[in-house]
């Protein structure tokens, strides 16, 4: 007989020395409290119910976030739906074509209005047929006593801007004032791209099966990139380098670069738009990311060797090799302006360990699917990378969800991270009135 | 370049003066003080947790409700199950023909004893075999010490009354007593129809996906029934009006009402039952009411024109054109009662945002499928309204849990909503021992 | 007419005297203090979300836990990955041929690193490549600052024991001391079944709609065994019978039984193996039993009349007929040994509500399917039992959620359900500092 009776073994704690889990259910104060800089963030902002709901009436409620294209309501009457939490909001291109925001509740017994999108004359209640104009006035109540004020029941209102086409909304009473000076600085670059003009060829909503900071942070950074191999190849794939990094190895990739940016930069001034880049992430409450890159081989979009993926310009770009615009809002968008196309990016919460991606692909109003680009061509590369990033996202929501995860440093190339974090932290502390003891 | 700068605009709250959601989180006690009369209820009552434990561990557990028709269990052992909340409860007939009911919970280490409808001898428990009589007594336990005694383990009992062949239950060791005085008002009523002797044609269980309370105020009124084309058809489309509402174009119409209200009134004197009708909503704890109603066109039934849906008559009624007597219990039920076939609903809790509504059709004992009735069209027109009425539902959950939801008046045809809340309330109230501040 | 009216009715308690249900709602403290002996638990310890989170951080993260066979990785890199409720922890043959087990999170920013089971030479996070060996220590971390110091970064180890085949771990800083004594006692008696070099022939894992309590009580006793007609045709059917029980017509049962017992006692005791049970269920930490049956008929294995369905026997077996080793250990496994193979399982909790059995099959590592064994005939009898439990957890389950559900006694035959019970709640008792009331 050969097997051996189990050898008599420690029973004290296994040799993890220093590495203790965070003690389980802090309430948010403590965990924005104590929030340690460089580090991850610790389990329980992905998974309590309690930080989640105050990621939705604060910093999802309280904030401008990007709900839309300007481009998605065209015509007078034209409205999405969008839900923030257990809102919803009916965002509507109005009889003067000003695009107003309204709470999608009937203000009699509170039904939902509308439904996802399309179009309508009057907004008309499913119930009982309460009516209201675009301008949210009710116009029309059935059986009312003379004593009814029909002037007390409008909808109720959602501050919007329209920044070059981007719809932003805040739900709170008061919006912050900043994101008129962010506008001013960010719009002079979008202008080329006429995105209020642009036509959308197509949208797509991706569930995630993580926190939506989750989904945010992944996007912060190419750490990850190498899972990517569809969104590098148009990449120089010196990402985020310095210049110190850059070996003799990497020298001719490096003046190749170089040669690419500085001819970008020339073509952008001939288009009379601005060239400076504006890194604003955690420096302000409507912070930003905006970011001009120089595209590797064609140097035009997003398909291999950097060719373009729509014969048609955008807008009035006028040289297809214009580079790549990167934007970044926070709390929930990104941006990426080409020039043949723009694809942007909005990520909801839609609970503690859920939320949804929602990618919209834009081209120029006169671009012919089937002749000026093919639908399936346009948006391989970033269906592809949300994919590949959604089970990133799912690995990582596991993972923090487990009792031993400990908040891990953040490596050299993940300063953007940090970035959106500590604009996230700062906005809970603010909220909360908690000063960082970390 | 065409795109304008976003104008500056405005950061203040937009422009909905008055409106103010009410404070989210309220207490149970919190909400049933503060409801104002006349509104429809905050959003919190058809959402939080806390009032969901309260509907079912007082309304639906210290009140009658109505739980099935004795026609479903025609013969000594038939028995059906009944949850409320996640209680559930057998409904036997028992040996002596009598109706009983019990908590479906075996007394050794707690299984189900019964599932769903059928026919049993005894109740035998499917784990350890522990065997009941129909009384709830225990027969049989194997492997007991000389101790054991069996009369300690009968089934727990539960009130139950039989009201000319509509079964209800109450949970509480004390049951409303006023049950008996409702019971002498409406029976006489319901005698013609002999539903104790009725023959079920079917039964439907419909998921909703609305709090009970919507279900039920969504059939307290008739203001949404522009969307229930089939419904209407046979009733009088001045349902409701009183008669300073009957314009010189609808005299014609008013006056074929009361030639059909008054020919009704005549056959029910000579089939020797009551005329009066009754509303006593929120008057007594056995709130109910009871309203008898012609039919227009064949003034028959519920098919279209009022015609005849079965040509077998219901119990002794001797004349197919006997109108609709039309009976709420609360907090769960309504009835209709026809010349030709009775149809009895009832909603029962399943979650917050969640119950079932179960609808039994029921006609002669003698009238054959195929013969007397086609099964569809029986039932066309209920299963019709219901559908159409669970969409407003859906809707209506939707919006109340919308956190900019406010409580709405409602219009002069919503009284009977009025009426099913101020009791609803009023039993909140009562067991919370709150008063009304508002 | 006949329908007679309702006759009045007492409104008074429902005459069950002296049956209360508990108070709901009641803390873990208040339910583990007055939890009465030789009575069944009472509902919320299979409901209340308190009772599981102690259940999964007390009685599965402080006292060692089955979780698989060695078998299941028999060479160095094997691993599979074990879920103790929102823990995952990997268990992998090192490249010393130890069982090392860790937590499976990633130390840089959480993501899960493992999934199911399989093989790797290192463990590399699927996010941004952090490589760690199979020891846990971190090998590579990319784009890291000088400072970053790769020995505070190992993978966070778990306490393992491998006993003669069956591996156990305990996610506690310090593991129960006693481990080591009762392992001294096992041991020896399943050394001939050379589990550490036999065959998985198959795993099955069952989702269970249970409290994990549930399944185990319910394994516990043979009270229910009429419907298990395909295991007890192994059996005796004088199990736990005492003698004094043996009637005149028992008697020829009784004797082959006898005879049967002596013989197995002779081949274990020519086989050098012990032949003494245990019964320490609740005396100690580390709860186990230990019972040496005879099987009727062949007397070899599971199959119908006590045949084998293995025809090369387990590990240094050498007599087909060798009855059936049984062994419990707390808190959440069994198995059985026979003369042809061996069947291990373990039960993990997933909600209150919810849980998993997994069972395997083991069987000589020469052993071919198809040649020396069916594999659905090696599975039948646990397979159909396992369904059969199955449906009456759930039952159960469903039952004890009922608010009417109270805690009855067990019969005579229930004494290791008793067991379980005393066991797990001075678990609680000690871990929450609480007397017993009752």
């Amino acid at each position: 007989m050969t097997t051996q009776l189990t050898p008599p073994a420690s029973t004290s704690a296994p040799a993890s020395p220093g590495v203790e889990a965070p003690a389980p259910g802090a309430s948010a104060a403590e965990l924005v409290a104590r929030r340690r800089k460089g580090y991850s963030l610790e389990g329980d902002f992905y998974t309590s119910q309690e930080v989640y709901d105050l990621d939705v009436d604060v910093v999802f409620s309280k904030n401008w976030i990007f709900v839309a294209a300007a481009a998605e309501i065209p015509e007078a009457g034209d409205f999405v739906t969008v839900d923030v939490g257990k809102a919803s909001v009916i965002v509507v291109r109005d009889d003067d074509d000003e695009i107003a925001a309204f709470h999608n509740v009937c203000r009699h017994r509170g039904s939902r209005l509308l439904e996802d999108k399309g179009f309508v004359g009057n907004i008309v209640c499913p119930y009982h047929r309460w009516t209201y104009a675009l301008d949210g006035s009710l116009l029309h109540a059935e059986s009312q006593p003379p004593t009814f004020d029909k002037t007390c029941f409008s909808l109720r209102k959602v501050h919007v801007r329209n920044l070059a086409g981007l719809v932003f909304i805040c739900l709170a009473p008061e919006a912050p004032a900043d994101f008129d000076e962010v506008a001013k600085i960010v719009e002079p670059h979008l202008l080329p791209y006429q995105l209020d003009k642009a036509k959308v060829a197509r949208q797509v909503d991706l569930p995630e099966a993580g926190n939506w900071k989750l989904v945010m942070e992944n996007n912060r950074e190419c750490y990850h990139c190498d899972g990517h191999p569809e969104l590098i190849s148009a990449y120089f794939p010196i990402f985020a380098y310095d210049e110190e990094d850059i070996t003799p190895r990497l020298k001719p990739l490096y003046d190749r670069y170089t040669k690419a940016a500085d001819a970008l930069a020339e073509k952008r001034r001939e288009q009379g738009t601005p060239l400076a880049d504006h890194m604003q992430l955690d420096t302000r409450q409507v912070g930003f990311q905006l970011t001009h890159l120089p595209l590797d081989g064609e140097g035009k979009s997003f398909a291999a060797n950097g060719a373009a993926v729509c014969s048609k310009l955008i807008g009035e770009v006028k040289d297809a090799a214009f580079g790549d615009l990167s934007l970044h809002m926070q709390p929930n968008s990104w941006f990426h302006f080409l020039g043949d196309h723009a694809v942007v990016f909005s990520v909801m919460p839609t609970s503690p360990s859920t939320s949804v991606l929602r990618t919209t692909w834009l081209v120029h109003p006169d671009a012919e699917e089937g002749v000026d680009y093919d639908l399936e061509a346009l948006c391989t590369v970033w269906n592809a990378t949300n994919d590949q990033d959604r089970v990133l996202v799912t690995n990582t929501q596991i993972g923090c969800s487990d009792p031993s995860y400990v908040p891990g440093p953040y490596s050299m190339v993940e300063d953007q991270v940090e970035g959106f974090v500590n604009w996230y932290v700062t906005r809970l502390r603010e909220h909360l009135g908690v000063e960082a003891t970390a």
